[in-house]
């Protein structure tokens, strides 16, 4: 298959929003965004780095790397509009493998309504897949990290860790019973980027909103670099699926301290804005739990501590390594 | 060195365009945009396929990969905004070659004025690097290819064949003298998008354009098919550097027909408005050379015809072939 006919054999038959006013087949994509503010973020996925053949099928390739650029753009308030595909293909890859890859991009795109509108395809050795995702937000109304304000409440989405407990059954082949072990190797394949809660918080004001695609303790600590604030959590207001409650105790807290690739959202609130919240949390049938609180303590800013066993302890990125010292 | 003290070393102190109002440093970058169409498109440079250590330093792969990005821009008559990077490193590069890419990158953003808001930084076992570029223009005022009508003069800037000729001595060491040798190099390394001219022809009406990447037959071509217009083109009228007609004939017909990547335009134009595109060239310092016209016939529709000693022949993408049947 030429380049020619697989871009024909990719195109969507019509676009989704009405903004988009070019696509794919001339030197670039237009679209057009007249009252918002456009937002754009780029991800890149590489075979034996981010992903292997035993732990992805080629569908779930497509499918994860734009759940992770939604995910982006949910943790900026964004709503995701249309995004382009760089594919760098070895040539071990078959067509049909390389269709399912545009088959996983294509399923959740319908899911959340983006657009694909442009890319390059290319022939090389390792393959690489590089999304970069557009989307827009009512003007002022982006969630930066910086924008956290002492005596916020600290919360997030979903439950953690279920990414990597996936992760690590297809990798060590650990199993609980088959239903747990199928729900959290979908949570790995195919995590949902929390784009309907991002959508119904337009209308509060002032959140702080981090993605968590490193882990808790690494997001949590660019929250207070950021805003040059002290962060406190409750290690046990983490919350967990009952998949992941199943394994060991030391694995749990490794996994939802550290594990990161649940694409949920954690982010900080003013405590009289937490109604409000709760509401948007109801309204797009999304999990949410305090987990924690802001403070501006000048020696502690810019750190993250965690309460263990009724103390605080200073969280360490990246693993989550708690320092009792 | 770690990527977060990567991104602070490429880190621009402030940025160029006053629409962006979030870079690197958040999980998105965002930018406002709200009279213009917002236009984009990506390119990926492969190690091994697009480029060799041969051919080029790792200052030029970043130099040309952008270079490539606001050509495209300039197909589609847009400004230049910004642009992101998403780079994958084999461990065989070193810090400073690295460094080297981005330098190529900034060197040529800031000649051209746009601004890197934000990446993605993998370690892999080839070396790809993937551009996004973002840019605007005025509402309705895109080129397209399929804008292209009957009776339009067919014009190209700058001249052809010099990218690829350059390419040849770099590959098989052909060499005329040495001014001229490293002038086709240049044109190679370090290929000069047309963002002026396209700036400049913002108050022309319609005009089709497409950026001579893959050769001016299958341009050409594209440009009939999308238009479903014949093209007829003179190929002496074709113009070529004094470079290039230092080479023997047959080489100058092959790399000004199918040589590519010289990235300068190819357009169609009402013979109302020459006058007009004239002073636009002028203005923007660029050489302007009409080399055919457009015809609407039903048999011939979407086929491009050269002229080629005295007669008109079918010219067939993408290798400038010339069917005399």
């Amino acid at each position: 298959m030429d380049e020619f006919s697989f871009i024909e054999a990719i195109k969507q038959p019509f676009y989704r929003n009405q903004q988009i006013i070019r696509g794919i087949g001339d030197d670039a994509a237009v679209f057009r965004e007249p009252y918002r503010d456009v937002v754009t973020a780029v991800d890149t996925f590489v075979e034996g780095v981010h992903f292997s053949r035993k732990t992805m099928e080629p569908f779930h390739v497509g499918y994860r790397i734009l759940a992770a650029n939604l995910s982006d753009m949910a943790a900026m308030g964004a709503e995701p509009i249309s995004y382009l595909v760089a594919i760098v293909v070895p040539s071990s890859w078959s067509d049909n493998e390389l269709k399912e890859v545009y088959r996983g991009l294509a399923t959740i795109a319908k899911k959340y309504k983006v657009d694909l509108i442009g890319g390059d395809t290319v022939i090389g050795a390792q393959f690489v897949l590089t999304v970069t995702i557009n989307g827009a937000v009512e003007r002022g109304k982006a969630r930066y990290r910086h924008q956290m304000q002492a005596n916020d409440l600290i919360f997030v989405t979903g439950t953690l860790g279920d990414s990597a407990a996936g992760l690590s059954i297809l990798l060590d082949n650990k199993r609980t019973n088959s239903v747990e072990t199928s729900y959290l190797i979908n949570r790995h394949r195919m995590p949902t980027p929390r784009v309907p809660f991002a959508r119904e918080m337009a209308r509060l004001r002032c959140v702080a909103l981090n993605d968590i695609s490193d882990g808790i303790s690494s997001e949590a600590n660019e929250l207070a670099q950021a805003s040059g604030l002290t962060v406190y959590l409750d290690e046990n207001q983490i919350p967990i699926s009952k998949a992941l409650a199943q394994f060991p105790i030391g694995d749990q807290q490794m996994f939802k301290l550290s594990g990161g690739e649940d694409f949920e959202l954690l982010g900080s609130i003013a405590p009289s804005e937490w109604d409000k919240l709760k509401e948007v949390a109801q309204k797009s049938a999304t999990q949410l739990t305090q987990i924690g609180f802001v403070k501006d303590e000048s020696e502690r800013n810019g750190k993250v501590f965690i309460k263990s066993d009724g103390d605080y302890y200073r969280l360490l990125e990246p693993n989550g390594y708690v320092h009792r010292s």
